[in-house]
């Protein structure tokens, strides 16, 4: 990214629930923003939307929406991400997606800023942003194993419904309130009632038996880390909270740490808010973190069940930190460090 | 439990829960029951439970209340059941318990009967049955354990709101209407709000930062599985459910097992379900195995992550196989090997 005093921003799916929460917070963080440009498909041209106490059109994301914009952001499909990924590219922005898209492809660089930032300088038109159950465990993993050593990680998820869009926040929602007045359930984001209930299974099913969530958080965490042979065990599962996702994540280190140390560690790194307080049943919990910006720890153990393991438990809002912030940070980092 | 056609049963904590369900189960299994009297504290005395047709009244609990009883069963805080204990012994009754008063005492046998039955033969007038989230683990753990070897077991528990009783369901419920209604949110049972929301603590804290649920679900699982230096890692967690405990459970074996083989393995073994169709997305959910009496596993894979790891998903009613189901189990097994 070449410096400049503002930059031209686009961001495609600008209506769904992570193009607003992109919106806010490019106003929320005083990015320097010279035109925004809010872009959607079809049936989302016209909405109206504000910024910085401006409203701006929605208009419709094609070939032509890109011309004359520095960077591209959007959480859309991955398809359509794919389908404007090469246009983005020809009008000579750069692509932050925080779709799935990309992130596998070892060209192309998945960033979390506070991980591995300095991999998104070596991009050639995109920077992908990972899986937003990824983004928290990386952030906590990485000073962990900089210093210690991860050699394996047991993770075991607590997904919001938001994980599935503003679709299934709706749709978690409208069950709730079907199930309270004895209706018929509305089913169709979730392939199972949701509500009052937890569903093992997040995306498609892989002949291996893991799916396609759990491969991915996997293969990011291994790709974010650095760590392509880590070895992991992962089990995604969906909750009936709204926003949030949560994790524990069992830790094997290579050398020795105490929970203390863990936790002192984790206190100064970048991006980390350690809410760990027994007497005070403190500790990081959905409801507490939804509309924050850092990686929430806490119930930091020693596992005595092996020679050197940790026990974490790790939440961060998965719109904002698990996608929408995490690609601004990514566009900070850029601009940060022109080229 | 000396052999007879039909046995005088009190449960005490009868207008309970789990005492509910202990009568209902009695009359489903068509327990031999000659008389069943209901016990309680005072403020629940007078009320009226249906059995068998009839009508019975809810009796005060009290030392004379066990006099010539078979068998005394309850689910009641656990200085209840220290204190009724030596009083139903002293009437000559066995008592089962599902409270955590006895079940680490060595002298006490602690019993899930398709795990190690034949342990609450050698009872001294107390069976304990344990904590509802080992249960379900230790169903499936037992016939893994003794075909492959278990060498250490990584646990995440999703737990519903019954476990903490009717007064968590309530709370649940009226939080849940009361968020949905912008209204101030009950709190009494839990610590924090569970509706829409996830709660990374059961019970108390122990000074090592484990919980005391997770303590007990590791020292109960050691004592079931007669392996008393099993390697154990667990995190127990409150998921916004009404009822059925879930959880992931990754399992390094001593010797090496398909998913296949522990599937055919399950598939035969005492207690257990296989609910594991990728096809049909088909997987062990609270919401269909409420009121069931199974354990059931789904999400059988293989975890490449260590030579013979594997991962699996169990789910179990928590009020039935976890509670009240169990020690009418322990009942059938005493009367089905008299003394």
């Amino acid at each position: 990214m070449k410096k400049k005093e503002t930059y031209n921003i686009a961001i495609i799916g600008a209506t769904g629930v992570v193009g607003r929460e992109m919106i806010e917070i490019l106003e929320e963080r005083q990015f320097p923003v010279n035109e925004l440009r809010l872009l959607a498909s079809e049936k989302s041209v016209g909405q109206k939307i504000s910024f910085k106490g401006k409203s701006l059109t929605v208009g419709l994301a094609e070939e032509k929406s890109f011309e004359g914009m520095d960077m591209v952001m959007g959480d859309t499909p991955t398809e359509v991400s794919k389908m404007f990924a090469p246009m983005v590219k020809k009008a000579g922005a750069v692509f932050i997606d925080c779709s799935s898209a990309f992130r596998a492809d070892p060209k192309i660089p998945l960033v979390v800023p506070e991980v591995n930032g300095e991999a998104a300088l070596a991009h050639d038109g995109i920077v992908a942003g990972p899986n937003c159950s990824a983004i928290p465990v990386a952030v906590a993993a990485k000073p962990i194993h900089k210093k210690y050593g991860i050699k394996r990680m047991v993770v075991s998820t607590y997904q919001s419904a938001s994980g599935a869009g503003k679709g299934g926040m709706d749709e978690l929602a409208a069950q709730t309130v079907a199930l309270l007045n004895s209706k018929e359930i509305p089913l169709k984001v979730f392939a199972h009632r949701l509500a009052f209930n937890v569903i093992p299974q997040i995306d498609a099913f892989l002949p291996n038996g893991d799916t396609k969530e759990e491969d991915k958080i996997m293969k990011e965490l291994r790709k974010l880390l650095n760590a392509p042979e880590l070895a992991l065990a992962c089990t995604a599962v969906r909750v009936p909270v709204m926003c949030g996702h949560s994790a524990t994540v069992n830790i094997e280190l290579e050398k020795k740490a105490s929970a203390q140390e863990i936790s002192l560690l984790l206190e100064k790194a970048p991006g980390i808010v350690i809410r760990d307080d027994m007497a005070k049943k403190q500790y990081p919990m959905p409801m507490d973190i939804a509309g924050t910006d850092e990686v929430y720890v806490g119930r930091i153990r020693e596992d005595h069940s092996i020679p050197n393991g940790i026990n974490l438990w790790v939440c961060a809002d998965n719109l904002r930190k698990g996608a929408s912030l995490n690609a601004i940070q990514i566009a900070e980092y850029l601009i940060k460090n022109p080229s």
